[in-house]
């Protein structure tokens, strides 16, 4: 038989700590800020919907965080994940590049979600909190959340966004498979819904307002998000300190990491670990953020301070945005669809650690079909985006005729999202386009706040 | 961290040899017949579809068959799979029972069928076959064929049942992903079909009859069947394999293996390493396998010769038979629908060897839906059966006050079965009846042949 393909770690070599990049970051680090007053927020800020072990974690200095031994217990469900030499990708290839790739995949959700569901959950259980309430777009997030609520007997109201809880009842359906109440957003729960009452098809934006709405009006119910903040982006960070150990097992380090971005919380994962090497020990690895063509955040937004959310509510992030307003064009990969990005990530882009490229989906889903008949597993639109710029990585490595090791971070499969793989092979898959125009119009209404240098 | 929850083994742990139980088998072995001289069958009838690879192994005597280093190098992109200790599960249930589960729903395609899929696959591309034609009721298997004829270049023809074409295009999407040609059954492609026109939702026996057309008429064409036969029992030995390493790791040996059954391969791949340790070395371990209660072929059905089809192309086996044009119910577990079972699985329950427990699919989803409550994975509705099966045996145990070991096949996931939970959430599952007296009139019909002792 030939050399290996998979690299499989026993369960005793699950991480005990998270990674906490904050303190090895480079540059100026410019405080979150509070909507109404612009000051810098405090943990009180963020008491009414976080419970204070998140609330630490999120502004925590300290380089490792322990994981407790009661979310250990739970990612032993599914981790360590497998890491993947995709040997005979390389052979279709034709490329000198050995191609390694992370499967986040084999997670009940099927993504990497589950690995800050299952730490929020703690956390929030911890604390006493009897619910928590979050908002879903496709459902990745919001099946991760019911599933890690399950594990601590905690409730999980999730509100969907309409025309998501329309198209995909199989999301909804896992979702209250694992015990979730799923709303249908705009919902009449709440104010914020019932003012929206004349757009059913709903928004990201939307669910988020009354997500938090619901939290912020319970004593015993918080609210959960799924990417962008620094404690969740901590959480993903097993992911690339599991890989570190894995290409150890293959006697190798990368020369590029790859993932896809769209709050930034599963390709911080992965690279961070990665990232902190590079800063604390002069490696060149580079890092390479893919995200849509249709909402190319990193490659075409501003950086500036924006709100999370579409209304306003949360606080001012250091980011690059397209606008906190801008509606990104509706292309399949649901988890990329986002106006910002994590700020630490941002960060890291404006400080040149790491590149940013935008891929067209047509490009990213003949990218995933031609992985998919050669390693088996069916992608996710997501990472279909990380594939696409892989497979550019490893032409460029036969051009420049080097053995160059490439980490794809490949977060999830694409059960549920076979319609988009009928579009594409029905040849009916648009590029949908990314306005300038919009993006103008929607960065002449970022809030006031001091500049970022 | 408590005790070990998941027991992995490395790919050079992948078996190297399939487990072939036949020469071990207990009572006489009645021949499979000719449908139309009733003489035995020879290699001769079965070349025109099969490549004499696959017809030697159907009726090979050597208890271990080497498996080709071509299909392990495939098989190592998901095997082995993992075995988890339930111990979520075992708490919840409070037994005393310990419950592991093999889990095959690793593989690309969701399923055991893969293991198969694959071998098949090479044995036709050796023998210089360009194409395999194969039926599919749900998709389950037409999928695993799609992946395994895309790893060997071989086309991939699937005649998908009409129904299920129009009620789960996700699956016809997934093959095609794969690179297979589905067409909707009853065709207009073959004579079967055209002769079919007036049934235009098909049926599995109908889509079974335009496959074998299809390779019948062509030299370069073969037809794949997966489940039923010896050599497709054979070769999901593996997980059993696998299996008895794993509750190795783990300092155990199971008193009772749970499995699904509906042609039998899956649970056969599981059972048999055991079942030949039971019957060398006079062990005591208990087969339970699991049908549905509303097509129970095992506990309700004749122990007679009968075709494979409904129509009655294939040879006369002997088994355990509803009458070959019983149509069962409706159920979920698209994949247990079968009038009959393997031959070698069916002697073995004759013998006493194996026991069979008829399950309704209410309790079915009850038990799916615990599962995964504690244990994440979200069961396809087949292995729901058996993990019914297996609450019932770890009641015992409680009963008995004894720490039984308890094996289960978890065969797959249920991504594509979301409706069938969306039914059983919403109450509206129904517990579809078996009917005796359509049962009693498919036996009536049942094709003279010897009586089997």
């Amino acid at each position: 038989m030939a050399e290996a393909t998979k690299f499989l770690l026993p369960e005793s070599e699950i991480p005990e700590t998270w990674v906490n990049l904050l303190p090895d970051l480079p540059g100026t680090r410019a405080p979150p800020l509070h909507p109404a007053t612009q000051e810098p927020v405090g943990p009180d800020d963020l008491a009414a919907i976080f419970p204070m072990g998140l609330i630490e974690q999120e502004v925590s200095t300290e380089p490792e965080i322990p994981i407790p031994d009661e979310v250990r217990e739970i990612y032993r469900l599914w981790r360590p994940t497998p890491m993947h030499r995709a040997r005979r990708l390389e052979r279709v290839l034709d490329t000198p590049a050995h191609i390694y790739y992370k499967y986040e995949g084999v997670s009940p959700a099927g993504s990497h979600k589950p690995n800050t569901a299952v730490a929020q959950a703690f956390f929030n259980k911890q604390a006493g909190i009897k619910k928590l309430a979050t908002e879903t777009g496709a459902g990745q997030w919001g099946s991760a959340l019911a599933l890690g609520c399950g594990f601590f007997d905690l409730e999980c109201e999730v509100f969907m966004v309409g025309i998501s809880y329309d198209q995909k009842p199989y999301r909804r359906v896992m979702m209250e498979t694992w015990g979730a109440t799923v709303h249908r957003s705009p919902s009449d729960l709440t104010e914020a819904g019932r003012s929206q009452a004349e757009h059913p098809s709903g928004s990201l934006g939307i669910a988020i307002s009354e997500a938090v709405e619901t939290a912020a009006g319970s004593d015993d119910t918080n609210y959960s998000l799924g990417s962008v903040l620094n404690h969740v982006c901590l959480h993903q960070t097993v992911i690339g300190q599991e890989s570190l150990k894995q290409l150890e097992l293959a006697g190798e380090y990368p020369d590029v990491v790859v993932g896809c971005v769209g709050g930034g919380s599963n390709f911080a994962g992965l690279s961070y670990p990665f990232v902190r090497r590079n800063l604390r020990d002069g490696l060149e690895t580079r890092f390479v953020a893919a995200e849509p063509a249709a909402c190319p955040t990193l490659t075409r937004g501003a950086y500036r301070y924006d709100f999370g959310d579409t209304v306003g509510l949360t606080p001012l992030m250091p980011m690059y945005t397209l606008g906190h307003d801008f509606v990104p064009p509706p292309v399949h990969a649901g988890g990329l669809r986002y106006h910002g990005d994590a700020p630490s990530l941002s960060g890291l882009v404006k400080e040149g650690v790491m590149e940013a490229k935008a891929v067209l989906q047509t490009a990213a889903f003949d990218a995933a079909v031609r992985f998919a008949r050669v390693e088996g597993i069916i992608p996710g639109p997501e990472p279909a985006h990380a594939l696409r710029a892989a497979f550019d990585e490893a032409e460029e490595a036969k051009r420049a005729g080097e053995e160059r090791v490439i980490l794809i971070g490949l977060s999830g499969h694409g059960h549920f999202d076979m319609s988009a793989y009928e579009a594409f092979l029905a040849g009916e898959l648009e590029d949908l386009e990314f306005s300038e125009a919009d993006m103008e119009s929607a960065l002449e209404r970022l809030p006031e706040a001091p500049a970022l240098t």
